[in-house]
């Protein structure tokens, strides 16, 4: 059995965010007048092991994804990070 | 007033995610060993502005967002996206 995990990376509010600028002014240029602005992010799907046996549960796996978050995935200077727990895994 | 749309483009299924992949490995050399696997997604927030004069709603909006992903933010042969309307826009 697996756990599946979002983890979302956004840019911390006030972060130059270039691809968001280019992606609005190209909507902007393609006739989407009404784009107001484009921001973008990450998403991680991480799927975790579960190992019953050691007693991992969702709370243990969401403590390990921060932790991840913390090491690797995220940078603490620009970035925010959530982390969902996925319901439905075929989703 | 503003509607938001968060987009989200995925990679079919079969396609190739290197960054998930070495993200996935990262991972492991790390020491999380129960990291199965890892798939990259990106997300656009779109602010659209509401023309409430023009009659624009939610449904059209949600139309304007998916000639967007088909002229520019998706590529068909390698991408599913996937469109929300954003209930609480401060989140």
């Amino acid at each position: 059995m697996t756990i599946e995990v979002d983890v979302t990376i956004k840019l911390k509010r006030g972060v130059a965010d270039p691809e968001g600028e280019s992606t609005k002014k190209a909507l902007n240029l393609l006739g989407f007048r009404d784009v107001r602005s484009v921001k973008t992010a990450k998403t991680f799907r991480i799927e975790v092991k579960e190992e019953p046996e050691k007693g991992s549960d969702e709370e243990k796996v969401k403590q390990e994804v921060e932790e991840m978050c913390r090491k690797l995935l995220a940078n603490p200077v620009i970035h925010d990070y959530y982390i969902k727990m996925v319901k439905n895994p075929k989703s």
